[in-house]
């Protein structure tokens, strides 16, 4: 059975725009600290080194359908699933809502890579601690 | 046959993160940008009023796939394909490049909406000359 | 005697840029969200609106130095003091700090003004009530 | 007799708040790209590497006053000052206005540092190739 791990989010001022609406853009990099928060849940930081590389999880895909608006102050509730564990790439699923009121649903792709300095991103398997803890949280 | 709208953009520091590369969250906003130079060479400012009400296009849906990196002071390319034109809804088709290098593809829908003050969006159908247009663009 | 106001906050990836630190912009943003929460924690939004009007604080200065950078994934320590209050503007310090470690220092003054839908903001006394406590703190 | 560096900047939605004005954070990403602009123009990159550690000019100060808003779709022009060339550091003055309207008036003092991946930057001198360039600039 799959395990969410919930967090929430306050909406910043700086995060609206002349619409009076928290910014598109703006739930996309929610997602991605959410993504984040959950793998240092996992005991897991963000970027860490091999061999004087940066490994890291770039996204290959990210998606999300906007339900109803998020505004300024607004404390969202964000419910993350992992979806999709493989051998080098993860799938997460995103519910945002505000006292159960929907907001978005978002999904994003990351794989990881080895970033070499200056050149493109390689990617890798995942390593295997942090992928059996990915796969426990998926219900697999 | 569709008339793809072409822009490009300057890739700023500002827009890079700590992986050398820019940010993934940045796409949607040079989707955003480009879509609104799209609706200005027809004619159609992104913000516009009626009786005191703005009317605007939020997003209802945004997705983006990354092929390869973009880094600061890259030149990309942008076309802009109008996919579909709905009554009230519009779906753009966004292709970045650089020098012919394949980055990303993405794609949002739009609805027209008034905005009434602090309250939640109200879709309205598009109007009439800008429909055409987009249709236009179309190849509809 | 000046009562500060503390608050902390995590330096997210997406704040990053590809020198590896934190963007000197976020600096910026981050000293508006403590300025708010500052004033929410006084039991005053930052957005509030008079017969249909918004009332809002925009900034009439900002100025920061950069001591030493921000990375990842720290917690930065933020001390936040009232410097000055006027009848219409208050002037805020505020200090970034990571384990004891400068960061760096900033300033910013805000102007309480009504924004009148479309137009240029105007300047207005600071309600008593909030003008009151922003003293008490500033220690006047 | 100083000579000043002309750019100019569209402002995009994204960068607006709910104020229904551009948010004066925007103001400081858009003098860095304006001072990168100037030394690309000086055939100089923002960002290059020596024995591998890359070459940038981080900021220690930067200041902005707000003296008139910008809204979307405002062109900002952009004049920007060599103000005092260090041997290590740059000062920079900036004046933003629209058709002669004064919108805000900002500085910065850039650094030339090298930064060894993951270490603190280390200040080093301005390559004369640059500095000179800057110096005619200033009028010095």
């Amino acid at each position: 059975m799959p395990l969410p791990f919930h967090t929430s989010r306050f909406v910043e001022f700086s995060d609206t725009d002349m619409a009076g609406i928290m910014h598109f853009s703006a739930f996309f990099r929610y997602m991605e600290a959410a993504e984040h928060e959950l793998l240092r849940s996992l005991g897991f930081s963000v970027y860490s080194e091999i061999d004087g590389d940066v490994v890291s999880f770039p996204r290959v895909a990210a998606s999300c359908e906007f339900h109803s608006p998020a505004r300024c102050e607004d404390v969202l509730d964000i419910d993350v699933t992992v979806r999709r564990v493989g051998t080098k790439s993860v799938t997460y699923g995103f519910e945002f809502s505000q006292h159960g009121r929907d907001v978005a649903t978002g999904q994003m792709t990351s794989v990881c890579c080895r970033v070499p300095h200056g050149e493109p991103p390689v990617s890798i398997p995942i390593l295997n601690a942090v992928a059996d803890k990915l796969r426990e949280m998926a219900g697999d």
